[in-house]
């Protein structure tokens, strides 16, 4: 089960060249286990072909984005029937309207939507919102929680100074009395809160929210009068047709949105509640291509996929099947793994298994047998995947637990 | 000369209630003089029309993205083409080394090269780069230089923190004693100077640069071990198909790129050399779509065009024809104009002019007589435009200034 991987290896030289490092971003493969491809050349529904020809059913999903499928017709038409009227042009287009229309009609807590590119923008936007709403200036935020790569949020140290840092407090997801405890610390500076829809930090198993923490959340920003921030930018529409905190009862004054609201074309945005209306309009924030109008007319058609097509129930289902499927196939090989979070957000770890060597062991050979899997990143079913799909898959985890047993 | 707005109108008032303030950014026309559009149709070459129908010979070229003229055959093409390939998948595709490849071949004094999405990004990781080249945190910038719209840069300071703005150290564009006061006043903790290519400050007259500002902002990096960035977001490759600064024969450290060059398809980057490679690598940054295909496949279609057409010649040709023109007929009713900058990013100012009210009023007719100005922001010629294109404008142009001396 040897693949082809010539064509990747030249690419990586030539990269080695002319971007530093190789390669940058959550996109290098790293700190993936060894014979991950870097590049490729196609993706259709829920499949991936590499530069040397390899396919793969993708977990991965563009890391997000890919909701729909890959290259689906109606979303890439839209957007290609808006190019040809216009993109990026000295205004915005009536479509900019209806995304924003369409998107706070879907989400219950937002009266109003503002466009970006990166979900970083998303956040970073929520942030300055809030301290402009309020006139304050702390945050308090989960350790661990990945809310974009700006200097006041990327994870990596390096370039970045304790000032991009500053006005900062961490509590641990899910546990009220350290997020209280931080409010507290906040005294009365406390601009916002925020958190991740579900807990879906790398390295670790994820955590679905705990209600009593989301209420708390919403509790101390009302007691405060801080803005809540749920950063659904990752899990925006593929747990919930709302914010995913619309699962644990919870509206939060601002919301993160990207990746998956135009199916992988670029944009994303920040959505808002009335009381942050003002705030909001008095930050100046913007983009050389916030205003291009073709991702928004992909964003429409999703929106209407969302409200009219049965994605939700079928990834979920999906989901469901896969976890199972895993369960029992590492159980007859002697294996037991932690699947946790949500379904439709897949994440396996092994038990007993320290630097995950297990798990690297695992999806490289998944890889093999075409499944591109993520030894510790959340994954994501799409809407175009199959039973086939999952059935095979499982039939390829089985063939891998027995390989990773026999080793 | 009124022109239909009913559509217009109808549309703002859609966007007041799900847009904070109606619109944000630098698009929108809350500060433009009044009938000013806010919505577009349509774009093709030089034009645009409002949603209205109005149809306008557009100098603000998107605030810049378009060089080649919008919906470019061959660049749009490409687009679709890489897009039905793939885009947003879960790697790059071979195109980003393609791209990369050719921004470096184009370039001087760019060894490598990584892209992100937004004009702020590539000034952000300009300055993580060089803080974590250097172990330093101060950056020397230009008062009233524009280098995106994040916290630390964002002209506005609402929802910003002091902290955010730590260790900046500001000087006088073009003026070499208050750049070397700067310096000095950064004492040992100097980790860069940034210098917009030009001094293209909304509403003040621009300023190419003087040779020995350019000289002298060179030699105090390599006096000091910082490193010097050019951010050529707005010019790059509209003044010079190489960096901006080459006119001035200096070689930045780190360029920011964005806009132009990928004719309006989202895509930005940072080019640097040899020297801050290790550093680049070492920051973590990254967003949803910076490893998506189409827009690099765009950009490796503007590289080409760049490359093989007198794009550069016939903007400058037409640029100053239109600087030309402008002043005559102006002369001919009494008013003195400053055009400021070079011609091909025309800035045009009335002398005694307090308030900008004569500008404001003379740009609200050119518009009424389909010609689309701006009153305070530098503006931009495209290869698309012809020599009846601006011989339409110098037209319109006398009209206008015969009406204004009237009113």
């Amino acid at each position: 089960m040897s693949r082809v991987n010539s064509m990747d290896l030249a690419l990586r030289a030539r990269a080695e060249a002319v971007i530093p490092g190789g390669m940058y971003g959550h996109q290098s493969v790293a700190l993936m286990p060894e014979g991950y491809p870097q590049f490729f050349a196609r993706a259709e529904g829920a499949h991936l072909w590499d530069v040397d020809g390899n396919r793969y059913l993708d977990f991965m999903c563009g890391y997000g984005p890919n909701l729909f499928g890959y290259g689906h017709a109606a979303i890439d038409g839209a957007y290609i029937d808006q190019l040809r009227k216009g993109d990026a042009m000295t205004g915005p287009a009536a479509v900019m309207v209806e995304f924003a229309e369409a998107l706070v009609g879907q989400v219950a807590h937002a009266d109003w939507a503002m466009f970006c590119k990166n979900g970083s923008d998303a956040n970073t936007m929520a942030l300055m919102t809030a301290r402009a709403h309020t006139g304050r200036k702390t945050v308090v935020l989960a350790h661990g929680a990945y809310h974009g790569a700006q200097p006041w949020s990327t994870p990596v140290p390096a370039g970045t100074t304790p000032d991009d840092r500053a006005n900062q407090i961490f509590c641990e997801y899910n546990d009220v009395e350290s997020l209280e405890k931080a409010v507290k610390q906040a005294g009365d500076d406390l601009a916002a809160i925020f958190a991740s829809p579900i807990k879906h930090d790398v390295f670790v198993d994820q955590q679905l929210p705990a209600p009593e923490y989301a209420a708390a959340a919403r509790r101390l920003c009302d007691q405060s009068g801080a803005l809540l921030v749920v950063d659904d930018v990752r899990a925006g529409f593929r747990l919930a047709r709302d914010c995913s905190w619309s699962l644990v009862d919870v509206k939060p004054d601002l919301s993160c949105w990207g990746k998956a609201i135009a199916n992988g074309h670029p944009i994303s945005a920040l959505l808002g509640a009335d009381v942050a209306r003002k705030a909001a309009s008095s930050i100046y924030v913007t983009g050389s291509y916030w205003f291009a109008a073709a991702a928004m007319a992909a964003g429409v058609e999703t929106l209407k996929l969302i409200r009219e097509t049965d994605y939700l129930e079928h990834t979920r289902r999906l989901g469901l099947a896969l976890r199972e499927g895993f369960a029992a196939a590492a159980a007859r090989h002697g294996f037991s793994l932690r699947q946790t979070g949500p379904a439709e957000l897949p994440l396996i770890m092994f038990d007993e298994d320290p630097g995950l060597k297990k798990g690297y062991a695992w999806c490289a050979d998944m890889m093999r047998r075409g499944v591109y899997l993520h030894p510790w990143h959340n994954m994501f079913i799409c809407q175009a995947m199959t039973d086939a799909d999952i059935a095979g898959a499982v039939e390829a985890a089985d063939g891998a637990f027995a390989a990773l047993k026999a080793a």
